[in-house]
């Protein structure tokens, strides 16, 4: 289990007593009213695992590739970069932007014998994807007819491109209707692909479940101690910042950012815009980059570390002093693993002493249990501070003006 | 040349010319009398690539690799990803963070045989750089005596890594004492490792020292229009977001969020905390993420969209209509190229029309030209706002103390 250490500086009167006990209230509402779905996932989709592992097809492929933007891949990439050191069986390439640059770099990558193409779209009408996968089959020559078990679709049940799959026999797993795309990660969204690739994506819900067992028992209050700090303080403290102190999070930093700002970023009941800004950065590169300012700018800011307390690669720094070069010798015969880990804990001391409020993550180890439980967390804390809010945390009406915008566009050339 | 779009409501009354004019005139003070040195270099650098281009050693490199991190590593990855597509005669690998995972990783993609080492550190004592060389040295059995032809550095005169390269006849370049390391991808820094890639650094020089001529020809008052804009409003628009509409421009992105952050990121003289925080995202991939945010949240952003208007790579989205997904076939036919572009449009006129500031940065194409202007114009950018918050834009005087208690920490164990 990971651990969470909470250092902001909340006094715990009846009014936040208050605050957090109607936070719960709605959480245990919508887990109950199913207004989202996600809460449940992590039992449902042990059922996909089983399914796809009674798959002979898979076999044959030798690597995954997913077409999905936004919600559709944020999740999944997170989960697999997290893991990337691990041999899986099959690697996962993804076609997300609509770059040129990028499609023909990642095209000549890979060949079309062995691949698994695999279609994730929640709409089933997302215009980025929906042009990547036509020009997938065009580039690859694919014969919808003939070739239709390389191709699989993830998507609402009754969406037009499950429909569409349907029509050519291509397999297709469903979204549940009441799961959005920043929190699909543990439906099919997430766990088709994963465990096609080979993640223990049991162990991986296992972690999730964990968290929201524990949350709807009330044993992880400093969740909810957490939503209260932020949404108390949301004004004063505009940014949330994560300093995640691995390369390996780097996706789930990305992810963190989806889910935040598109939960969050929103017009309370009264109509005056609310929420706070999600940044993430790496540690201890981003110390070089992004700390000064946090230390000496303004106090607009919360600090999030996060930190792998065993990353299972013992490379030490050798014990050898360089004539001139004697100043770093500090560090010699220590591992990386805690070169890296003291950084995080002298940068969280330094910003501490400015008055920034920070609070600390602990994985214990890369693996499944520990990032499954980790993005439970972030779930949870998002929906608790849009329960504060008093928004919807789950839809996301401001993205469609520049949709309409875009087709317009397009039309009138 | 790339084109400056600036749709700030900024009223030009003689408040702001006085503004304007002042910090034009620090700027002039900074140049002539070597405050800074970033302002030459795209002169004086081009003596390296002349030296480079004589080193017949480098013809038994099949690859680098640059150890350095922050700004020793910043901007060369910016400009060798941003024209990755190009076929370069070496490829550059970056050995930055102490995670050892990624260090694992790189060292297995890498040979020793026919790869240049590159150790870049301004102070020659970077911790997590010095220690990843050690560690380098060890797994590669590096002979310094021997091998040293294999290694080059590039760090201040009479650092401890210089004389540490003397000492054993291993090239060094020098960085010019008054340019720090945010501001030295036009020194040794950036132009030694592109040039023996393989890249056209004289044309990005070029494309940096027109823009730096044009400016202090008072030819782009945009950009002093667009300083004073952020340096008036800095404390509603607390945010800087970039929205740059292209993968390659990635760790552009990120070059920028360490210039800004960590020049701008300080007290000023009455020692109030200022500074505006620096965003970076990339589209229209982030769209599924940011925008939801920036439309309904709180005008705390100024918003910089960054597009290319000519990608050079000709991919059409396949004029076929599939069943059920008719939806989509508006873009059929058009070139990936122009959706990236209109859906960069789309989402400017969007944001605009809820109030926000926004401006466009439009490059004609992807090559050494426009990134050498893009990137010298953010450098004056950074300096105008700093001459205007009268700061010293070019310290960091933030980060000093976590490195005092790591190495207390290391001391005490």
């Amino acid at each position: 289990m990971n651990s969470y250490h909470l250092d902001y500086p909340l006094e715990v009167d009846s009014d936040i007593k208050n605050l957090m006990a109607n936070a719960f209230g709605a959480l245990v509402h919508e887990k109950e009213q199913g207004v989202t779905g996600y809460y449940n996932l992590p039992e449902e989709s042990g059922l996909i695992v089983e399914e796809i592992k009674k798959r002979e097809l898979d076999q044959k492929f030798d690597r995954i590739v997913v077409i999905g933007i936004g919600g559709s891949s944020l999740g999944t990439k997170a989960v697999d970069h997290f893991l990337r050191y691990k041999k899986v069986h099959r690697p996962i390439y993804f076609l997300e932007n609509p770059d040129p640059v990028a499609i023909r770099h990642q095209f000549e990558q890979i060949p079309k014998e062995n691949t698994l193409f695999i279609i994730v779209s929640k709409s089933g009408t997302t215009i980025e994807t929906i042009s990547i996968f036509k020009t997938a089959l065009a580039h690859y020559k694919i014969d919808l007819a003939k070739d239709n078990e390389q191709l699989m679709v993830i998507t609402d049940i009754d969406s037009p491109l499950h429909l569409f799959a349907q029509e050519y026999g291509i397999e297709s797993f469903a979204i549940p209707k009441n799961v959005g795309g920043r929190f699909s990660v543990m439906s099919a969204v997430g766990i088709v692909p994963l465990s096609i690739a080979g993640y223990d994506t049991l162990g991986f819900l296992e972690g999730a479940k964990g968290m929201f067992e524990r949350f709807f028992m009330l044993h992880e209050e400093h969740i909810l101690q957490k939503a209260a700090f932020i949404y108390k303080n949301w004004q004063q403290y505009s940014m949330n910042v994560l300093f995640s102190y691995a390369d390996e999070l780097e996706n789930f930093n990305k992810w963190y950012v989806q889910l935040w700002g598109e939960s969050l970023g929103k017009k309370d009941p009264a109509g005056n815009p609310v929420g706070t800004t999600p940044i993430a950065h790496i540690g201890s590169v981003d110390q070089h980059s992004f700390l000064q300012l946090v230390m000496e700018g303004p106090k607009d800011k919360t600090l999030t570390f996060i930190c792998i307390e065993n990353f299972e690669e013992e490379i030490a720094i050798p014990d050898i002093s360089l004539p001139h070069l004697a100043k770093t010798d500090f560090v010699n015969g220590a591992l990386f693993n805690r070169l890296l880990n003291e950084e995080c804990k002298a940068t969280m001391e330094s910003v501490k002493g400015q008055g920034v409020p920070t609070d600390k993550i602990v994985l214990p180890f890369i693996n499944e249990d520990s990032i499954g439980e980790l993005m439970a967390y972030y779930e949870l804390l998002t929906s608790l501070v849009g329960a504060m809010f008093g928004i919807n945390t789950y839809n996301q009406p401001g993205v469609e003006l520049g949709k309409q915008i875009l087709k317009t566009r397009f039309m009138q050339k």
